[in-house]
């Protein structure tokens, strides 16, 4: 069973894009997930093929009409109702490294990419539909931000990283930053590698690890370390995995 | 002058990949914005244009090259010492809709898009380089972050969304969310839009949107409302732009 990605846009051209290269696309080539891209304007009403109208109450752009948001969707859910649907904007609830695993673990997901000024806000009254967003920043469609959702979820299906990376000893894994790596050269512009990483002992390499991880969150993103309870205090690697949210 | 955008990266045919098309893709063809990729392995110093290496003290994944990195970041800031320089990692601070108004209203940006399980930390220490991150998930690397980040600075560019859209009076601008958007038809599955947007009444609807735009801040995302200072009195949209942060 390969997880299946299904992209309802107005630019079905845009994929798979960067994810037909690299990791993830000799996974696509294997089969170890599948790409659907489903264009929004065959679900148009008129004539004129129209996906979009002004805002109620005026204002700059266009938003996408309800009507042709639904069909879309219904279309997609009959086809996947295993699926859940994801709406790429601005308002939604950012997106967490917990929800990614979620959704790798699952049989796949449906993303609804934006453009314009946004969706009828109906559309989220209506249908079943998770509000998601990528950064607190305003993108020209969902599409870039449906790519990065999908990246990340396909990195984490069995076999695409291999066994040695299993995902779990990395950053939001535990709610923590991960820690600094650091490669050879040994010495390199008068910077050396820390000497404990070069000790061999492990136990010392870990406490080290764990010390880092959790400073740089508190230091760099104290919400996180907040959210986390501000404990520095917890067990080694065997507590890190699924505590995070 | 055009907006300079240079990627540095092991895969620059992911490049423009979804920025080619739509409004990116029209104002790279206008030459709003221009495109330079330089692929890292031309830096690396052996035989075996090796970029990475083990992490020191152990551990799964590689580690990128110190020295590699080095001399691509060198190259690039000579050929644009005007172009700040960003990393694409986890650890990195969150991208704010502030940083992307100051980028997209600067010469352009450098981006370093890792992969693996990321950079030798001495790059950080040894060059003037922003650790950036774009929601708290980890990917395969930082090409479908970079581009989320170029996206959301094309779109700024002046003349590509067009003298209507401003991008001023959207999620993020004065530290809120967007209000909600509706569009016809009127009525649709038994919903109608709300009474107050088809009033007429442009006063009583920029009421309404500030009270909903605010609202939803608070519900949907305390952190905001919280940056923000929890104040709900904020005077109209004038005061709205920059200040963000």
């Amino acid at each position: 069973m390969s997880f299946a990605a299904t992209l309802l846009t107005l630019y079905p051209e845009m994929f798979p894009g960067p994810l037909g290269l690299s990791l993830a696309g000799r996974a696509l080539e294997r089969g170890d997930w599948s790409l659907d891209t489903v264009q929004i304007r065959n679900f148009a009403q008129d004539k004129h093929r129209t996906v979009d109208d002004t805002p109620a109450g005026g204002g700059a752009g266009m938003v996408l009409k309800v009507d042709v948001l639904a069909a879309a969707i219904d279309h997609a859910r009959e086809k996947r109702p295993d699926c859940p649907v994801l709406a790429m904007t601005p308002r939604g609830r950012p997106i967490t490294q917990a929800r990614i695993r979620a959704l790798a673990e699952g049989p796949g997901v449906t993303i609804l990419c934006g453009r314009f000024e946004g969706f009828d806000e109906r559309i989220f009254e209506s249908r079943d539909v998770e509000e998601v967003s990528v950064g607190d920043i305003v993108l020209s469609g969902g599409e870039p931000a449906a790519l990065m959702i999908l990246d990340a979820c396909i990195r984490l299906l069995p076999g695409v990283m291999g066994a040695a990376s299993s995902g779990v000893d990395e950053s939001f894994e535990g709610g923590f930053l991960e820690y600094p790596q650091y490669t050879r050269p040994v010495e390199w512009e008068g910077r050396r590698i820390p000497e404990v990483l070069r000790s061999g002992d492990h136990a010392k390499i870990a406490a080290w690890r764990k010390t880092r991880a959790q400073d740089d969150t508190r230091l760099r993103r104290p919400d996180l370390w907040e959210r986390h309870g501000g404990v520095r205090d917890l067990s080694a690697s065997g507590a890190q995995q699924d505590s995070e949210e």
